[in-house]
Parts: structure tokens; sequence; C-alpha cells
């Protein structure tokens, strides 16, 4: 272990050394990539991909556009050159003839982001260099392939494998902190002191994703609040004024808030897995803890309600029934619920357990879901087997006082 | 740096919990495969991923050849598909039709690699399975196709970026002061006492890369001698008995080994970056050292006088001359040098500096070169101009006294 | 490096643990102390340590005074037993007899706290409970020998030799950076925006002294402003808008804040020796940086104008020249100079270098010393003999600028 | 915990610094150390304190005997002024009095080792003097006072609240678990293949206290191994070929050997704190962990039997009976038991649980105890209460089977 903290630590060294004072080069950009993409030595290849990123940041929003439809055409597979390596292999299946299709059957853009990635620090600047395609891809489907490429690449690179899962608290860098108050995405934090309130008390816990070449960016965190029993409001849970609990008291640990930090990471999922492992963590940690539940946001509610038009019927003591119902029942075309959060903790083998009205007073809460919160539960008994039933077919796994209140709803339908 | 130190050390801890209780799966392992490689839930996911990987470490060498079939042939790519969905990219190069090239044209094993990888510590355990795959691909030329893949996959897991470069010495933890001892494959390490002598005296040093997901294990490291002076002798260097040299008295640091340290990294080259990386720290840190040097050992050099008919002529003091001779002038086939080591050192952009007789009196030193060693001397004026003559058309660059030598063995050789 | 930051790590797990479950001794608070200071076991000693110091923590303002009275009188020495022992140590100074005398011859209440000591986290504790002290104290005379013993132990505890000197920068746990907050004295920091100002640019940096045992508290801190010449307004280095620095193109380190922020360590002075060690390693970092100096405040000057009956005198254009006057003439009884800050900085061996008019517009700048600042030099090579000539005769050490300020002053005042 | 880890690191930082270039002093030393205790400034005191140190590591014993006496004399107290300064505190206890005291009833060497351990890694240094001085006075009475001055001050500074405890293993850095083949002095290791065997398998566990000032030098430290029941044979654990137990099926932890690593710190106790501590965190982490007890030597059983004429009687059936009898009946002149370790592990509140014969067949084990062991238990249920009636009036505590053993040997006395 402390090998390891020991040798992360160059990472920082290395990380921070200026620029060594080489000379820059002149030439167009693809001059520079096409010299990097077929340099043989890698420390020549490494200051090439230095003047690649340096000119790239420094770039505007079409100079962008120029560089990424370059990658998307002059870096794009040849068809005539896969379809002979893939008929000379398909003759012969040879290491050679393997090789030679592999070579043309990948575009050499990939090529060029991994060498690009050699470059200290360059894993965040290629993160960020996504972020900026995702932009300009919805406004030009010419680039929206080109996505594909990158997202191949840090699937990879951002393997389970290769995360580290990390508890934040008050005791954690201030500039990591600072980072949480920037990335959180469901209920916002406004201040400093709001940041430590949700960090600081024992009842309290925070864990996020790293990548080991990004070590100041979490990737995507969760916060946790230890209750006694399952909570039924955000706002109490968030109170500025409230009694903290002991945490050998809390029997119940809520995930109230998950957020994704890297735009460039769209489509590279983290969230189950990061709420799999805290729910390991916490269970070996804290013995009394017996349930792990979460109090999540209904995104889709009121907008369903409208589009059924509901919205009459919706009165307060109605709307428990009909969340249910439209946790439950609400579908896309692939069968699938409408709601996305749904879909995200169903998926994850969780079960849809209760749903409380008044739980989110907040103008956010009523605008997306008239105030209602819905517990998801993550019960490690049920959770496989729920899992492989909404993998396999979508069937939701629901408590019975879910089905029940949705049940109540259909009445209401009619 | 200190959250990195702090974050990583999560690895250390994930790794050693021991591997939950979950049922054993007794379905066929090609099953197991095609539901990792199909399966949507990473939770679910990473079980199958463990099970395999578990089976695989538990398998006989026959078991293991059919493993590996299975992947060639079994997971390999479909031209039927590729071709198919080369066409319709080629008619329609839309976003759609390019992921279902991509699709195809990775032949499915890479996606089970990437699978395989989510779970703790799976990346070493890869590595060691290429190792297996390539003794085993030595006489079974159906399996050489397959590690291209493995090839592809590590030499972008294992990019520079992610590696870390850290000192390695006497106060490192034992476990990986043992490793140096193992995998030390110069000039042999044979004892505790022995690897004290390199690794704790202010004028030793020593500096491997490291990866995060394999933090106890060195990838590749370089043992260094900080003199007065370009030194002649390796046993000199080696002496039980010497006078340990003032750190800030030393004008030269002499990289006197370097040794490769994972099999199943063979081919992902990280000798030219290590050095790159070790002369520019050693050069901020010690603002004495004026000259960075290594003394080689010269492998193909007696087989050389042999084929050449010159172990006749070969006496004590024509051995210099003969020994630049064969550095500058013995070729292969494609032009390059003959001598391996003089390849790697030259393809960094180092110069043939000098050669010495009676530098390595050992049975091996003798064997290898009649006892004559080399220095490459590493030059940062004329590095990247020598490695650029070197990569266009294996231009040697060398000191004018190798060249003077080298002129003088022609006359021998009449 | 490794090992200690590995080690160091078990005092925080150690202090966190929850106070073991012991039943409560209800004996009289005196009778435990009794016990801990005659109790042989290190085991049942740390028990009764423990539920002292619980005790104590819960005392009321009043009971702590009665606490403090036993120590002063139950627990003094005894002249009595200290005679005898005195006498029978110079009839025959054997160990046994030096022994006697020894235990004799220092309180009881010494024991005590390094008995107490032993509790983990006691030494913060303690610390705290000397603040109190001091307080009592005030208005209490009957306990100010008392504290000398306190005083006595944490010059040994808190020695040069057991200090910590760490960087505080942005990437410093977010509990220790509040305390920067908290602690600093001379220029107030309102907001965690402000912190960041001060933190966080790479021409900014601070440096506090830590003690092991207390590791989340900083003893002592100084703030550092990197510039270009020295600099001569306080604003201008606080100020929220302002170009920031190259680090390589300052010549000048600017001490412009420096905070002791334990109470309890009161007349434990660190300061000089924090600025030393600070000189030594910016130096050894930055070989850029060419002059080291103060910019601080002038506390008893505008109290000197007045009680010299200079007000009128000073006008705006005079202010240099008598604020030079009061730094090199007005002196204390012994003397000694006036203004306490001078005291520090000629004490540890600085200059008067030069003062500055408006150099500090705020409403504390202006009631202290009409809105002028002084910079002390610290030059190596004529600190070691300013000190001495200093500690001898209180020699002050000034640029010729000011002594030719401070001679035209002389011809105001007449 | 990050910050520690990250702030205790610059301690190495410090102490690696090579000694400015102060010019030599070339004054008697004598006279440097009456500088140095009446020095004012840190700063110049602690350039004084590093030439002394200096010179005292580089004098021949009979100079460092010298420098004794000077501290011993030259620096004892002064009985007039302890008696001047006492009378005045008897007539007016004021602060003033107090202080004057207490500068006198100290000896001016408490204040000068104080000041020399100003110094990075004076404290390291002022133990390995102590040692020198415990050698000394052996054979000079008259140093054997001054030693307590020495024992006073360290008892201060490695109290329990100073101490850190950490396991050791084999990740540990090397030059610690050298240190760990250097201090063992229970069972030698006599190779870094037989350290392995003791640091590096799961049952196998080392723990070490550290003071933060010696980070490189463990206090003490206690070899435990995890077995199944209680072990009877020290070979059976130390055997090379044996079957390693899973963690989890061990319910014993034995405490086979504990050793004092510096000579310079005799008569400051840490072990009976230590195995409470590891007896804490050995079974918080492993809750299979039932027992916790020793096998431990009887160094003067083989020499009891013969003062007491039983070696004809000690036949190997009467071995256990006669060392029961040993362990609970042999008593020195104030109660307390003849064996050193029976005195050390009962004062620590455990019993003597069993013994065992041909428990140590080595010459060191048979030529002690004719090859017999003992088991001490520490039992959390009953420590105190045996420690308090050990501590009060030397009650030993045994099992039943003890006692019978015991009883059983008094008719062979007959």
């Amino acid at each position: 272990m402390s090998l390891l903290a020991d040798l992360l630590s160059t990472i920082f060294d290395r990380s921070t050394k200026a620029t060594p004072n080489t000379k820059l080069d002149n030439r167009p950009i693809a001059k520079l990539i096409l010299d990097l993409i077929g340099s043989r030595g890698e420390v020549r290849g490494m200051t090439l991909a230095r003047q690649i990123l340096d000119r790239y940041t420094a770039m505007s929003k079409a100079k962008k556009r120029d560089f990424f439809k370059y990658l998307a055409t002059g870096l794009d597979i040849d068809p005539v050159d896969v379809r002979a390596a893939l008929e000379a292999y398909e003759a012969d299946p040879s290491r050679i003839n393997y090789r030679s299709f592999m070579e043309v059957a990948e575009p050499a853009r990939q090529e060029l982001v991994r060498r690009l990635n050699q470059v200290p620090r360059a894993t965040g600047s290629l993160v960020a260099m996504r972020q900026d395609l995702l932009e300009l891809a919805r406004t030009d489907a010419s680039l929206s392939a080109l996505d594909l490429d990158f997202r191949h690449l840090f699937s990879s690179w951002f393997n389970r494998g290769f995360l580290v899962l990390r508890p934040i608290n008050w005791e954690s860098p201030a500039h990591v902190l600072e980072k949480i108050i920037e990335y959180e995405a469901v209920h916002t934090i406004d201040s400093w002191s709001a940041l430590r309130r949700r960090m600081q008390p024992p009842d309290r816990r925070c864990f996020a994703f790293f990548h080991p070449a990004m070590p100041d960016e979490p990737l995507i965190f969760v916060e946790v609040a230890l209750t006694k029993g399952i909570p039924r409001s955000i706002q109490k849970i968030l109170a500025e004024e409230r009694d903290v609990l002991e945490e050998e008291n809390a029997d119940t640990a809520v995930f109230y808030s998950i957020s994704n930090c890297q735009a460039g990471l769209a489509g590279i999922s983290f969230g189950n897995l990061l709420i799999k492992q805290v729910v390991d963590d916490l269970s070996s940690q804290l013995l009394s803890l017996k349930t792990f539940v979460t109090l999540s946001p209904i995104p889709g509610f009121t907008q369903w309600l409208k589009v059924e038009n509901l919205e009459d019927v919706a009165t307060d003591e109605r709307l428990p029934s009909l969340a249910a119902a439209y946790l439950i029942k609400a579908k896309r075309l692939d069968g699938s619920p409408l709601d996305p959060v749904a879909r995200f903790h169903l998926g994850n083998g969780a079960l849809v357990h209760a749903v409380h009205a008044d739980a989110n007073t907040s103008i956010k809460g009523q605008a997306q879901s008239r105030g209602v919160m819905v517990n998801y539960l993550y019960d490690l008994s049920t959770n496989a087997q729920n899992h492989e039933h909404f993998a396999g077919s979508f069937v939701i796994a629901a408590s019975s006082d879910i089905k029940a209140l949705a049940q109540a709803a259909e009445k209401l339908d009619t």
C-alpha cells in the first residue's frame, strides 16, 4: 500500500513540470498528426503529441471543428484496404494477414488518440477533447461516427479494473472538494458551509471513483446519509439544523445524490459499479447497517401526468398512487421504464420500495415530480435475480405496497 | 499528491479482499465467456469475469491451449459480417453503420479481455495469461495471430501516460526488492547483501516503471551508478569493496543494467522512455552530472568474430578495434545494426562513445564479447538528430575515437 | 519516507476509536489524580488518565479553577522534603540521593501532566487545558506559578526536533485550511474565496509547523508572496484582481503574515525557526529568489506619535521619517525596541530595510500606524552578525536609507 | 490521515539534507555547551547544538567519559542556589520565586540535552549518547546519577502519547526489516529467508512502536503467530515447512517473541502497552480470535533447579510440575516472582496458563529451562483484576492446572 501511495505521487511531480522548451513546429497540424502516427521513436512521438495537444487547446471552436473533420475523414478507414486485407485473412488466417487486417480495420485516429495520451496529463485533455466533440456533433452529424472511436478507447481506459474508489470528506483536499460543489447535479451545493454539512458529520458519507491518470478529478460520486429508518424527505436530510446520528445507531444508508462529473465520459457508465462497491464497503465497515436505499427524484413524473391528462386527477392524496403507477407501468417503446432514474436503479437490480409525497419541497422538486420522491431498495438477497429479470425482459421488481398503490391508480385511470 | 497517494491505497484494500462467496457456475467455460461478452450488467459481468479467471488459473497447460484455441477460432472476426458491415459503411458512412462495422471488425475476444479486466487484480492475471499464450504459440502457429489482440490491448493500457516512474532503493518494500533480484537479467544479483550494495549507497540509483493496476510489479527497471568519469569496467562498479562517491562529486551517470520484468508484456517497449525520463530527472536533481552513458554488453560480438573468421586475429590489443567495427559496420538485412543492444540505444538517439577491453571479466562477459564492453552516450544536444538519422536510414552516430578504431580494424580485415 | 507516512497514519486510527467502555470511576477527581500519579501499571494508568481528561473537559469554569487550585497547592513541591533530599545529596551525591532529590524537587503535577498525555489525542487536550489556565491566571495570581510547569513540559515536547514544517496550499485538507481562516491574525481571511486567493496561485505560498501528536492543528504559519521587487503595499498583495507572477520570474519572497495558532502554547516560540527554515527551503527550491523580506505592520507607531506629541508634525510626507525614527530609536526600559514586531524580526537577525507610506490603507492599518508599513530584510550574509549584536546589546541593524530617514526625523523633533 | 502522512514526510527531507557549511568553532566543547545553554536565539542555538553533536560523535571512548564527567559535575545543581531559591519560594510562593527555584533545581545538563535535540535527527543521536553513558556508568559510579537526567527526559519524550504502533510485514521497507533481524533477541533470525517466513505468511504478524522523530528505528516489536489452539512448541511455530493457516480459521494469537531495540532507552518500558494495543487491534480486526497467549521462555528455571538442588529430581515427566512451582512460588526478596519474564507478563495482568516440556529443543532452550516453555494468557475479562492484585501484593494468577502441577511439585520437594 505504501509503495503504491509512494509511486503514484510521481504522476503529480511529472505533471507539474513545465513543458520543456522544445522548438515550436510550425507545419500544419495535419502534418504533425501524420508524423506522430508514423513515428517510431517514443521520445520524438512525445514531443509531437505535446505540440498537437497544445495547439488543439488554443484553437477556436471553428478550428476545432476543422480538426475533428480531419479526423473523421482524413483518418478514417479505407474500405478498399479493409476489403483487401479481409480477403487475404479469409484465404489464409495467418498472423501476418491478421495483423494487416487489424491495422486497416481500425482507423488511424484511434492510434492518434493513443499516442496523444503519452504526454503527462493528456488523459484529462483527451476527455475534454471529447466533450468538445460531443458538443459539435450535436449540430453536425458528420462528426457523430467519430465519437465512437473516442468512446471505444475510453471504455478500455476507464475500465473498472483501473478505477479507484475513494471516500471524500472534510479532510479531503480543497481542490477536490470544490469539484464536488461544481459537479453536484441533483441537489445543488451553494457554499462551503453547505458542503461542510454534507462532508463532515459522521452520519454523512461521500464516495467517488477516480482514475490514476486524472487524480484530481472525480469521475462520479455518490452522497450517502446514514439514518435510522428509511427517510421520506430530502429537505430533512439536507437541513441545516438537525440532530447528528451516532454512526453505530444508523440502520440505513441512503444514497441521496449521484452525479457524473465528466461530460467527456458520457456513455461510459460507472454508476452501478459505484453503488455496488459502496454497499459492499459500508456493509463490511458498519455492521449495524441493514438497509441500503435511495431517495431519488422522479424526473419524468410531472411531464407524464400532463401527457396522460392526469393533472386534474393528481390531487395530493392521489400523487403517491400515480407515481407508483408511473414508475412501474409507464414504458418506452422498447419496453423499458419511461423514467430514466428508474431505468438506472432497476437496471442495477434494485426494486421500487416506496414513494413519498412532500418529499422534495424545492422548486425543482415541484416542477419535476410535484414533490414526490421514491426509494429504490438495494437488497443483496434479491439483487442478482431482479437484475436478471430486468435485463432479460424489463420485469420491474417492486414492493407489495408499491404494487398495491399502482393498482389503486388504475382505478383512477378509468 | 496526497490525495492520489490516498486514493490509490484503495486498490490494495480492494485487491486483498477475499473473493465473495458466489455460487460456482458449472457450465462450460465457453458458455460463461459468451455470457460475459453479452452481459449488460456490470455487476453480473464482474461475477462471470471472476469465475472465468479463477477457472483459467486452475487449468492445466493442455486446457489452457484449448482455451486459447477457442478464443482464436470461436471468437474470431466473421469475414461475412465484416464484409457486409463494410459495404453498408462504404455506401453510407453514418454513425450507425460505423458502429456496426466497429463491432464486427474487432474480434469478440478483445471485448472478452476488456471485461475480464474489471475484476480487481485482473490486469496482472491477464499479463500472465499472455505469457502462457506466448509460450504455447511458440509451438503452435494457430495461436500466433491471437497474440496480436492481447498486444493491441496492452499497448493501449500500458501507454506511457498511465505509467509511473519510481526510484527503488533500500527503503523500498521488501516484496518489491525481491522482484529486482528475480528480474535482474544482465548482471545477476545473488543475495540480499548483493542487492543492498546496489540499492543503498548514495552513488547507486535504481528506477522502475510501474502501472497503477499492478502496483507491486515493476515493469522495467534501470540500475545507475554515479561516478567520476566514464567507467571502463563493470566489475569495478559491482565490487564489494569500493569507495563510495559523494553524490555531489559525481559528474557521470552510468546506466549499467536495464531489465524487462514482465514476459507477458513482450513487444511493448518502455526502455527508451525510461532512460529519457531518468536522464531528465537526474539532471534536474543533481546539477553536477554532465555525462549520461551506459556500460553495455555486446552480446553478439564473439559470435560475429567466429562467423567472420576473425577469432585468430582478435588478439587482446585488437579487440577494441574489432568491437568498434562490429558495432558500426555489422548489419542485418534491413540495414540495422546486428547487435541487439546497439539497436536499442542507437534507436534512442544515443551514440557509440567508447569500447573497453577487460571490461567484463565474468564468464558470461568472456563468452559474449571476449570481455569487451561499450559506452553508449546519451547527449541531449545531439540526441534528437541522432534518433532521426537512425530512424530514417540507420545512420549510426559514433565518436571520432570509435570511428578511428573501426577504420583501423578494416586494415586488419584485409 | 513512505514508512513514516505509513506509520503515522496510525495516530489517526487510534485517535478516532471511541473510548472503550470502561466503568466510570465516581471517586473525587483528586483521588483519581493521586491514583494516577502513584500507579505502576501503564494500562491502568491510561484508564485513569482518560477519565480525568474526560471529567476535566466537562467541567464548568469554576470547577476548572478548583482543579487548577488543587494542582497548584495539593501537588506542589514540599520544601521540607526538598531540603532534606538536598542535604542528603550535598553530603553524598550518589545516584540514589540524586533520584530522591529529583523526585521531590519536581512537583507531582508535572508527572500528572505527563501521565495524562498517554491517552490518544491528549496532547491537544493538554494544550487546551493550559489555554484555560492562562485565562484563569490573568485574574488569579495564585495560579500563575502553576503555568510554569505546563510551559516547562511543553517546551520539551514542542522542541524543534519534534516539529514538522509543511507547505499549506489549495490541495491541503479542508479541515486544516479552515484553521488557517480561523487563526490568521494579521490580515483577516473572510471567506473561502479569499483563502483560495492566498493558497492557490503559484506566486503565493504558506508554510506551517505541525506536531505529530496534533496532526490536524497548525502551530504557527507564515504566508509568503513571490514578487518581482520589494512590495510597498499590502493591498496590492492581497488584491482580488492582480497579475499572477510565474514562479521563475520572482526574485523576492515576502513574508506578509505570521500567525501563532495555539493560545495554549503562548511563550513557546517557533517564529524565528519557521522563518529560517522557510528561507532555507525556498532558496534551495527557487534559485531565482534573491531577496527575503517582510511587509510588516508597525503596531505601536500611532500610539508613539501620540505619546511623543508628534501627531501634528506627522504630515504625509513626514510619516516615513518618523516611522524610521520610531523603529530604530524608540526603546523600552531594557534598551530593546519599543515595537513588538521589530523586536521579533531584529531578534532573528533581520534588518530594517525600508518604510512605506500608504502601504496599508485598511482601517486597522490606519489606526495602528497611519498606513505605514516596514520591510525587514532577511539577508543570510549579515543575519548571524546582526543577531549577535542585537542579542548582546540591542544594536539595531538598518539600511542607510532608514538611517538617513531617522536622522531627518530628528530635525523635526527639535 | 493523508495530511499527517504528508506532513511527516518532511522529517525525512529535512534529515537528509547535509549539514550546512558552517564555520567550525574551535573553542573547547565546554565553552560551546555553556554558550548553547545561555543562547537566546534559536538559530544560533541550532548551529551550536549541531557542532556539539558532531564533535561528540567523533570522540574516543575516553573523551566521551570526560564529556559525561563534565556534565555530571560541571552542569550539576548548585545546592547553595537551590537552598536560597527554596527559601525564597517557601517565604513567598510567587510565580517569580517558583521560576527561580525551577531554574536552579533542575541541572543545566537537562536544558543542554533539550537544546541538542533541536537539530534534525538529534533524538536518535541522544538515545545513542545515553547508550554510551550506560556502558561507561557500569564501571564508573560517578556517572550513574547523570543517567537519571537522560532517563527523565526520555520518559517525557517517549511518552505513550507520542508513540505510533505499526504493523511490520514483507511489504515494509528493507532498511526497517533489517533492523528486525538485528534486534530480534529471543529467537534469532539468521537470514532474509528466515525473516520472510516470519513476516510474509498471512498467519504471521509483527507490530512495533515507533517514535516520529526516529522513523526508521523500531523501539520495541512483538512477533505474533495466528494458530488453531494454544501451541506447545516454538520449533513448530518457526518450522520452515509448515501448513499456513487461513486467517479466518485462527482462534488464537500467540506472542512468541518480544524484543526491545534501543539500548539507549533502557528502563523506559513500552512492552505492556504494546501487548495491550496489539490485543485490542487484533481482536477488532479478526473476530475469530478468542485467545491471546504467549509462548514464553523461562530464563531462570535451570539455574533455580541447580540452586534448589532439584536437578536430580527433575526427570522429564517432572519438569512441568517443577516449572509450575518455579513460576508461582520462587520469589525475590521483595516478594515478586524470581523469573523476569514472569514478572513482566504477570505485571501486565496475564496469568500463568500452561507449561510444556520439549517446547524449545534449541541449545539455548535446553540451557535456560531444560526445554520447558510457558503460556501466559491475556484474558481481557480478568486482566485488570489480575493486574491490581499483582501490583498490590504480588498475587500470581494461574490456571487450576498450573496450581495443581505446582502442588504436585511440593510433594517432590519433601
